[in-house]
């Protein structure tokens, strides 16, 4: 396929506005020009290519037939927005997209009257439609209510509990079924096109019984396409739908990329409904570019890329990456410890437990989006003997709170948590941060919190939580890759609770815990270019804090700053909590506590991000001259 | 109904050993025993009467059946386990249920290798019990799974995440499905009694099958009971049902309380299961004693009582609840802003949310058991515009974390979170302690967080809940009655971020956040009666802080005590932060942070709990005598 520059139809439209008065014709033609500026773009920036591809023609109908913004659309997860980003305004900033100042990777309510509701997580979309339909009812000044979401979405517990709400409340609700996992067969678009020309006129509670007939008059193969499609959907071949019992209106499969039908059930849709519909649309993911179209997860996030061949222009990387490091070790002790399994909430690959997965097939246990249940399946594992390594990234891990308090810690199981991504994540922004895991996590009773500054840390506290049968264990590593340190053999076993110097000094001690001991050892080289002795510590552990260390750092140093990346309320409020406890801020001590501030970080390079965060080395070397009482300007003549 | 003492049949059970030789009638007599001891020990202790009365039949049958404890048998919530509790062992100690230093109130693994998994929280079981059944599978010592869980529950997001993800794994697992929601009427008993006598020659797949032919050929009316209740289950007359579709073998419905249908299924679903079973069966709530079965509630939670006349003895209270504060103020404000609406997660009286349900119906949303959806529906109406109030208690707001986080806080949505119960509870012990709160939600950006001092000062923050519309704001306050302080006609719109000085002195500040407040004026007197001079400040908001109040605070007094009813990680973690970073800490300040400890505490009268937790008068008297460097025993040397 050879990329055109945009066409003049797309140059016509400033808004959702300029649609409304198009032809099918046009809009299709539109949609071609959306496709082929969505490649353009994200061929410059990266970023969520296949999902965006799939929905460029439910953006444009869906944008054609309800009048948005007073009407909410609410993208699920929202990394397929792209489209409907250019469509609303934004598409000479584009080019921006997910860097540091530009357009964000998802819907962001501060962005556009047109992004309705934020997301980044998955599984929230219903809630928040109905959450819109309801203040419609109630006289605010809003229209319809839209959910787009996803096949791998709707499984969530969170989507059934909105559904299941949803139905029960029998308000005017529009939930669009974005199925991707499923391609249309001719049959199945054969049955769309003849149920979408019924909606023109019949009333929309007869049409699901029409399609039934239909569906049985249909010559053999084409009937049994069309039985699968909606099986594969519904779950339920013969009678209604899950959708149908929830309450409600169930109309589907259509094909996601013929406009004509997409038009048309959408317009029936809007002028019929009384209560709440689901339709449900067939889209492929990646459609209309064949190097996504053709690769394994159909180009669903790509570096920056070549648009005749596809090529992705990944960076080569000087180190493994954590979560690389982290698969590996585990499939080491794995391989050495048959008690050991993985659990992953659909996201094998990001973890890295799809190394352990390819080693030992039967030990991982992809739940799906699910970290409810993944966390207290994890539970009853341990409880039954078994060694859990529980890999969610940190912002995920949050969805799973309750079930670490309840069914994990509360009961003292030795279930491992592995929190990737950890800290501040680069384009996907603020909300994939992983910013309060410290928090939540050290301040449950019993629970062993470590971090690793680099990547042969992290290998010494895989093989630290295979040891550790006591309890919960957690380990938070970053995104990215590591440090280039060199890679021990095998991990050690870490003692719990205990920290260690990396650089001995005396006039400041910098505690690191976590990925900043890399800016603490910077920080130390900048005082001591300036005369300022520098003791840097790694804590390791948030939980049990090293006492002895900190005692002793407290004591012979004139400053102590800890670092992490993390919120308030997490490894230096521990620190804060102990020394207060113990007395031993009575008489003074110069103490910072240098955390992520009080405020989400928008996207950006990590550095940058760091950087507004004001947890750079630079900042990291200015907090302990200001601790020291030393003025910025008198850098040179601060002297151990 | 009269009650006899316990009859021998009974007392010839030491535990499920003794019921395996057991014929069927001797299982049916000892039910009737076991029933009596339940109600009887319930009229000494209070507790949950009704669930524990529902499951007698099916609780003497899983132990005559399966092989407990290898056999792992998983009471989801576990609120119906006291003829569990009795039956393995706890016989002699069941009148110390719920009790400080007795018998928990819930399964606890610590206190009988009987109890699998504990509980407290919803939903939870059917994971646990998966993880116990790949332990199984992986060569771990123990024997089937056995997850028994309510309607309520298994209509949650978390339980339906864990029936699909069994369904999918296909391993061996039993689900008993307790539905409490439905009598049985006879015909759909005779069906049961049908399918019961079919389990003894009957492959276990096969039995659906009959018993959809056994239901066709039924005479009409005794089939439409049938189907009712099929329907009423599984939502599905004509075809799978839920729980087939995710991949289960159905089963049902059947009595629960005929030991003879129970016996027979649970045998023959033992013998012959090969997958994930569903056994549906129905009971009656509070079965087998008049007072509980004909009461609203179905006697789910008693205060002790007269076991005759069922009368319970109710302590008199001398102030209203908190509870009953918030929702009568609630309504009030709601009846001056049509803004204003209400949204439960299954618990309207429980959260004082009937109140205003009564008088404006249509404004109270009861999502039943989804605190996640919960929290996002209420971020969706509060962006169309409405002042949405969510009544959750503190530990089970933990199940919307994420949503608090991702949905509302990210996008500065105006929900108000109500968090009742915070604090320690009481009876319901560890697991519904509202430890967290502080912690989870003072970190989160943006984010205000209040604490009730008294019943007035939560009706003011009920008012500045509805005033403040600027973002998430939260209020907790505690369990039980309030202060009996006199109560302000309407509440006062507070000052964000501003407390007040309660009682002014010079020597020690003492600086409460929430419910410690009467307890720091009582150390106050007790302080002052020793010549130490106390100011006492309500801190009102533990975000944002009042920082101009805590700076005057450290810099007028010798020491100043933190004090509040949860986890390290939130108030006085902030306050430490602010002091650290602002160098308040740089020359000496004699702070001590009071939080609850780092454990959890067990059940036992909430005075009983906070002196475990340190968090008395006494201890707050003496930790400030400390902060000062008065030895204890010194106490009347100290002086202003």
């Amino acid at each position: 396929m050879t990329v055109k520059p945009p066409t003049p139809i797309l140059d016509r439209v400033a808004g959702p506005a300029d649609l409304k008065g198009m032809s099918q014709t046009d809009l299709t033609l539109l949609a071609r020009d959306l496709r082929e500026e969505v490649i353009s773009v994200v061929a410059q920036t990266g970023g969520h290519l296949g999902s965006s591809l799939g929905v460029v023609e439910l953006t444009v109908a869906l944008h054609a037939v309800f009048n948005t913004p007073f009407d909410k659309l609410v993208w699920d997860v929202s990394h397929q927005c792209y489209p409907h980003k250019i469509l609303t305004g934004r598409r000479d900033r584009m080019h921006t997209l997910r860097q540091g100042g530009g357009l964000a990777g998802f819907c962001k309510r501060t962005e556009s009257e047109y992004d309705a509701f934020g997301a980044g997580h998955s599984s929230t979309s219903i809630s928040a439609a109905l959450g819109f339909a309801v203040g419609r009812d109630m006289g605010q000044p809003t229209g319809d209510a839209i959910a787009v979401i996803g096949d791998g979405s709707i499984s969530a517990g969170m989507a059934y509990e909105a559904l299941n709400n949803a139905g029960h409340e029998k308000r005017r609700l529009f939930v669009i079924l974005n199925d991707n996992e499923m391609s249309i067969a001719p049959p199945v678009g054969a049955m769309s096109k003849y149920l979408s020309g019924l909606y023109h006129e019949t009333p929309l509670g007869k049409l699901k019984d029409m399609a039934e007939d239909f569906e049985a008059a249909l010559p053999g193969p084409i009937r049994e396409g069309a039985r699968r499609a909606r099986q594969l959907v519904t779950g339920f071949p013969g009678g209604g739908t899950l959708f149908e019992e929830l309450g409600f209106d169930y109309i589907g499969p259509i094909d996601g990329h013929d406009m004509g039908q997409l038009l048309t059930v959408l317009r029936a849709a809007r002028a019929r409904a009384s209560g709440p519909v689901l339709i449900h649309v067939c889209t492929v993911k990646g459609k209309g570019y064949k190097p996504a179209e053709s690769s394994a997860d159909r180009g669903h996030g790509v570096a920056k890329f070549d648009v005749a061949s596809g090529a992705q222009k990944k960076s080569s990387s000087n180190a493994p990456s954590y979560t690389k490091v982290f698969g590996q070790t585990l499939t080491d002790e794995a391989a050495r410890d048959a008690k050991i399994v993985g659990v992953t909430a659909a996201m094998p690959s990001g973890t890295g437990l799809d190394i352990l997965q390819d080693r030992f097939p039967k030990r991982v246990f992809d739940v799906g989006i699910a970290e409810q249940h993944a966390v207290t399946f994890a539970g009853g594992m341990a409880a039954s003997g078994l060694k859990p390594f529980v890999a969610i990234y940190s912002t995920f891990l949050q969805r799973g709170y309750d079930q670490i308090v309840h069914d994990v810690v509360l009961q003292k199981l030795p279930v491992r948590f592995c929190v990737d991504r950890a800290g501040l994540v680069g384009a996907d922004g603020s909300t994939h941060a992983g910013a309060f895991d410290v928090a939540f996590l050290s301040n449950l009773p019993g629970m062993v919190v470590m971090g690793a500054g680099d990547e042969a840390e992290l290998r010494h506290m895989v093989a630290t939580a295979a040891a550790y049968d006591e309890g919960p264990i957690s380990f938070r590593y970053p995104r990215g890759e590591g440090m280039g340190v060199e890679m021990p053999e095998r991990g050690q076993i870490l003692e719990i609770g205990k920290g260690r110097v990396v650089r001995e000094g005396s006039k400041v001690a910098l505690l690191s815990f976590g990925a900043p001991l890399v800016d603490c050892l910077t920080a130390a080289d900048a005082l001591e270019a300036r005369g300022v002795s520098v003791t840097v510590a790694d804590a390791r552990f948030a939980k049990p804090l090293d006492t002895d260390l900190i005692a002793r750092l407290a004591k012979e140093h004139e400053a102590l700053i800890t670092v992490e990346h993390g919120a308030e309320g997490g490894f230096g409020a521990l620190v804060l909590h102990w020394l207060a406890r113990t007395g031993r801020l009575d008489r003074g001590l110069a103490i910072r506590t240098m955390t992520l501030p009080d405020a989400f970080i928008e996207q950006g390079s990590p550095a940058e991000m760091y950087a507004e965060a004001q947890l750079t080395a630079q900042d990291i070397a200015a907090t302990a001259l200001q601790a020291l009482g030393v003025a910025p300007g008198q850098f040179g003549q601060a002297s151990a």
